[in-house]
């Protein structure tokens, strides 16, 4: 599979000083600014306050925090205070708690002056992994664009960020509109906007500018519109966490536009590394939803007419808000699951499937 | 009927001036500021800027703005010329239509000498039947906010702005709202934040504090998951315009309420006075809908840390954006209309049978 060119990647391993630099997502659309991580608080702060986001990501900034973490000191308690700190930054992120989990088994069958070692060579090899995985969600889902693509330009929607900057590189979402341009098919994005943080707006618009496909930004209200009015082929979004029913965890407002493509008969797929499935969660209705500042909805941050970051405050003087982070879209909306393993249907007998797909990988 | 609280007002007439003064819109929520129209210009400028807006306070101010106009020149074609430049501040709204024709009608019959205190009576009556109007919105809708009430506070949803700062004074979609907190009922209003003006953040949000109901704002994103997850007894929108078989145009966002409020099996009311439904409508389709400037959406405009105006840009430099501002939301996802003439359903033969109130009404 081709490589992902360097300067579509958010996560970048610097073997000049030994550590790993992510580009600030905080800083962006305004200014492209890498940050250097090179101690367990450093990823432990990037990740708690966003700088880094998308549950890929996530895990791999995650992985090298612990190898971070285990550089002067690996003994079994400093590996347990890792964990627990890189745990506690984002509850809802099953990636975090799979990628986290994963190497620290695997740390704990090695001696402690090994762990070091260990733990960098676990965070490369999952940063490569997570790289394939993309790559493979973004052939799976060439096939589906192809299918929905019926006019010269195919109209893809999307929600939030799952694209390169959520992942290391390609995206999750995001993979498939890039293999399609690859290839030459005309490809159009509409791009909601994603109150409150904007991610849509601020981070998918940049990153599908850089990579030099067309898109245009929606308000998340005029989603509905735009669906109605048959302007759209087909809705694309990530995952934060999937349920072993096919429900979809994703960024809130993920729920309206499913209920928005499903009463147009637009197709609304949903693409997600398995490592993002939570099989021991039966329905979205378990999932615990964050529940962020209400600050976030109140304001908005951007850049103000000289080019600074700058919060205004958008709500009346002492309102309050709620800010659920996450909703849940309901399997029965979801037209199919796109993974690192081809397109599952958003059913519990196709996940049961797939999971003794992955059960068999693992054993091989 | 109780006559409106004056600090519950969004316009005045001033008789020590002779003029209309007017809430501009625009400052709030940072500050409370009142405009005096004295010309037919100031008038125009008020409802194309969105200093005064919503339906039926647009067709009062365009009403008053007619008597500026003819206040030096009753002439035929200055009538004309005031007639024209008023209706083309907002394509969407259809009171403006009404209301000005309405005037027009009667003054055309008035010698030109008399065209100008004819019109100020006329904006005068137009003014108190508007306040009527919403009066009795508010009385058939608490019947309805009555029947929802099942728990120790009613919880209401909302979009965009249309309580007394959208209409002279009550509003529409709070009206029943403003009824119920009047009768002692406990209720909680959910206001969506309504990108890309955030109208309910701004003026809803400070309307419904004003009036001491208890709100709390949410990012538009988040109503689906308020809904699904049980924390909302009914919605309640206005509408710019509703076509004959009961079609919905107002503020984009409100189809994805609806469809939300749907699959949750929650009421969906829209509230509006009867002048604001195209009867020359047959459906939805047919209303022409307004493309606003992509700048609102790439843009937020709040108050800075010290409180002053301050617009920053949200989306990636470069970004395109497609603004429109309304969507149309079909009949069948609506549990009622509400009017000045009581509840209705919202299908051909309800409204129909409205019509033939209507044509009744004015006849006697």
């Amino acid at each position: 599979m081709t490589p992902p060119p360097d300067e579509l990647r958010s996560l970048r391993w610097n073997p000049d000083v030994g550590a790993v630099e992510v580009i600030d997502q905080t800083r962006l659309p305004a200014e492209l600014c890498w940050l250097r991580l090179d101690t367990l608080d450093a990823c432990c702060e990037a990740i708690r306050d966003m700088r880094v986001r998308g549950a890929p990501l996530i895990g791999v900034t995650a992985a090298f925090g612990l190898a971070c973490a285990l550089r002067q000191d690996g003994s079994d308690a400093q590996l347990a205070r890792a964990l627990a700190a890189l745990l506690a930054t984002r509850p809802t992120a099953v990636n975090l708690r799979w990628a986290l989990q994963r190497s620290a088994d695997r740390l704990r069958e090695c001696a402690p002056a090994q762990r070091s070692d260990s733990a960098l060579a676990l965070a490369l090899e999952l940063c490569e992994q997570e790289i394939g995985c993309c790559a493979r969600i973004g052939e799976a889902g060439l096939g589906l664009l192809r299918q929905c693509a019926g006019r010269d330009v195919l109209q893809v929607m999307t929600h939030c960020n799952a694209g390169w900057l959520a992942t290391v590189a390609w995206g999750t979402a995001l993979a498939p509109v890039y293999r399609a341009h690859a290839e030459g098919l005309r490809v159009h994005v509409w791009v909601s906007e994603t109150r409150p943080r904007n991610q849509g707006a601020a981070l998918t618009a940049w990153e599908l500018q850089r990579a030099g496909v067309p898109c245009t930004v929606v308000a998340d209200n005029a989603c509905g519109a735009l669906l109605r009015t048959g302007q759209v082929d087909c809705v694309i979004v990530g995952s934060d966490r999937t349920a072993a029913n096919g429900d979809v965890c994703n960024k809130v407002g993920t729920y309206l536009k499913a209920l928005a493509a499903r009463a147009s008969g637009v197709p609304f797929y949903v693409a997600l590394p398995t490592s993002t499935i939570d099989w021991d969660c039966p329905t979205g209705e378990a999932i615990p939803i964050e529940e962020r500042d209400p600050a976030e909805v109140l304001t908005a941050t951007g850049a103000d007419a000289r080019g600074r970051a700058c919060r205004v405050t958008l709500a009346a003087p002492g309102s309050r808000a709620w800010n659920p982070g996450f909703d849940v879209t309901p399997a029965a909306l979801v037209s199919a699951l796109v993974t690192e393993y081809g397109v599952s249907a958003a059913t519990p007998v196709a996940l049961a499937a797939l999971r003794e797909r992955l059960s068999a990988a693992a054993a091989g």
